[in-house]
């Protein structure tokens, strides 16, 4: 194998496959990235056998020339050495070549590395995903499902289910929602170009927190094709593959409220900052739980308490405010997260009392949707 | 005690005291803030009984009002909450109240805290630093000889007196000198305005870190104060007060070689980056070790060797070479920590032999002296 490659391409690349490896793997080729070149560019993999991430450096694309002189064969190099070589060498363009004892040459401009690589053959071959159930999503809209749902997957392997997001589509509308049962997220979108419907596709939050690091800003279109248990996720240059969780995924539907007895609208970055202050005085003693209070159907209250440290409270500018008066406490951290996603000026919050689960939406959008159990009190 | 004081001025005030404050200490009054309110101003004081620092909020200075409504008084609040919420806090003013069994009131616009604080008086006095023995420097100069020594203290407690910064004033010379026994960096400065003499007056590693740390950049000049058993920077605005160590400063004159068998002279970021390379290959098998080597007086050569993984080589363009031909080894880390003090695009660097320690200074420049034990690889 040989080539002459672009330096801040093949770091670029490097970056992306590196997401996918683990420094604690069981099985030791994993801790290298495989190199392979072949006629019409060169192809880097790296996996932790539950995500795998192949990146495609073209040897030209849109008359930029990326890789030169390219003589095909593959090889496994280990992937911390490697990522820190390719970062630190000193010029723009690196030549990588190998001979028949798996030793790899890497030059570029006086400095030289030499390296003991692997047997690419060794290396394990990734699932093939047939593409006949697949449908394509623009890359920030894909990005953003991510941001508003994956934060609140369960982190405990006591339910591993819920450690997923559970992806739908149906009727042309595409959801994520994940839950951790004490809180739930969910976002929609239509898909229109989508005629046929998946469910109970539940994909690690991990693999999709992974996914969104390696998406581009100006990756146009993702590709997503599913099958039995993997999941692949293709732009022009990336693969993306995960394997999905075993289990079914909760019904959530009913979960949500259909009635309220309060809705207040408030502004968000308000809210977010009240909050945020009143946390400081609620982190040990009670599990970083605030108080929300309404008053004379006027006034909102934010308050906490922490007897060892002291007390804060402040009041919120309400926007609106329709029903009863309520006192209801919950978690600082799960109403902040909830809140950072609204992604609106103006956040609606309906509650059907104390005991009662809550949902936080944008103001004049029901595509996105929080919700969160409150915290006894009392 | 009641004062209004600009949010600001206040965070930047707590930032710095915050620096000598530790969270886990055996005086528990000592994880607190003492906040003293009088007719000129507020002070701050943070102290973990090795470093104290004071900071002082003028009510006004250059015609800008930082303090007003005072009524004297004092408090010490937990540093850790009263940080936080500080630097949360909504409006550009905060207002500080206490009633007369300490508890605090805090206000900034619609936010309110209440917090229980301890009385001050249980707050230790910081010694008094009388100032018969004192001289200024400019605070960038004071920043730069800390920054070009106080990486080469010793991190081990095995000899106490090697883990602080050796300051002498002698002959209208001040100089700054840490070695940790494989490495000595020494920084000299003329003082023509202090007619007096100290010696053996040694000053944590860390201390001097945190001074660095809170010295501002547009602070003109700081007065030092030596006794005993402290030393005392001061500026307009600030406090910064060290224990000194005990014990006796080695003799390191003598380490410093007198003459010379190889003499090269380099451009320090090109050597920077050539060790920096060679280091990732040097980093576990043999304890980060790095070779030099030059060959018929003309070619610099650095490589490492790691049997598992590869090896690096590569040629540093020499600017000037004198004397023998030389094979030495060192550490990378070592190293790189002296040249990248070195602050000048050419770095002379002096060999007496494979063996022996070795010295770098600037080019054009003998204030700076970098001083590195080889390591013996065969």
């Amino acid at each position: 194998m040989k080539f002459t490659v672009q330096r801040q391409q093949l770091i670029a690349s490097v970056q992306d496959v590196m997401k996918a490896i683990s420094p604690r793997t069981a099985i030791p080729i994993l801790s290298g990235i495989k190199l392979e070149a072949g006629p019409n560019g060169i192809t880097l993999t790296g996996s932790d056998s539950d995500i795998s991430i192949e990146s495609f450096i073209p040897a030209e694309t849109d008359g930029m020339v990326y890789v030169e002189q390219i003589e095909a064969g593959s090889i496994v190099l280990q992937a911390r050495y490697f990522s820190d070589i390719v970062r630190k060498l000193p010029e723009k363009t690196v030549d990588i070549e190998t001979d028949n004892k798996f030793n790899v040459t890497i030059k570029s401009g006086k400095a030289l590395f030499k390296l003991n690589g692997q047997d690419a053959g060794e290396y394990p071959q990734l699932p093939e995903v047939a593409s006949s159930n697949s449908f394509d999503i623009p890359s920030d809209l894909l990005k953003n499902l991510i941001r508003q749902t994956g934060f609140a997957v369960s982190t405990m392997e006591t339910r591993p289910i819920l450690t997923g997001v559970n992806i739908e589509l149906a009727d042309g509308t595409l959801s994520f929602t994940a839950t951790d049962s004490h809180r739930l997220a969910a976002r929609s979108v239509p898909m229109e170009n989508a005629q046929f419907s998946i469910s109970n596709v539940v994909v690690p939050g991990k693999s999709l927190n992974e996914l969104a690091k390696v998406l581009d800003d100006d990756d146009d279109n993702v590709q997503i094709s599913i099958t039995n248990n993997q999941i692949l996720f293709q732009t022009s240059h990336l693969h993306f593959l995960s394997r999905l969780l075993d289990g079914n995924f909760p019904e959530t539907a009913r979960l949500i409220p259909e009635q309220s007895q309060t809705v207040i609208h408030v502004k968000t970055k308000d809210l977010i900052n009240t909050i945020d202050r009143a946390s400081l005085l609620a982190r040990e003693e009670r599990n970083n739980v605030v108080r929300l209070t309404t008053e004379n159907k006027q006034d909102l209250h934010i308050t906490s308490n922490s007897p060892e440290v002291g007390q804060a409270s402040e009041e919120v500018q309400l926007q609106a405010v329709e029903g009863d008066d309520l006192k209801i406490s919950f978690s600082a951290k799960y109403m902040l997260d909830a809140l950072k996603v609204i992604e609106n000026e103006d956040v609606r919050i309906e509650f059907t009392g104390a005991m009662r689960p809550f949902v936080l939406r944008p103001a004049d959008d029901n595509s996105v949707l929080q919700l969160i159990l409150p915290v006894r009190t009392y």
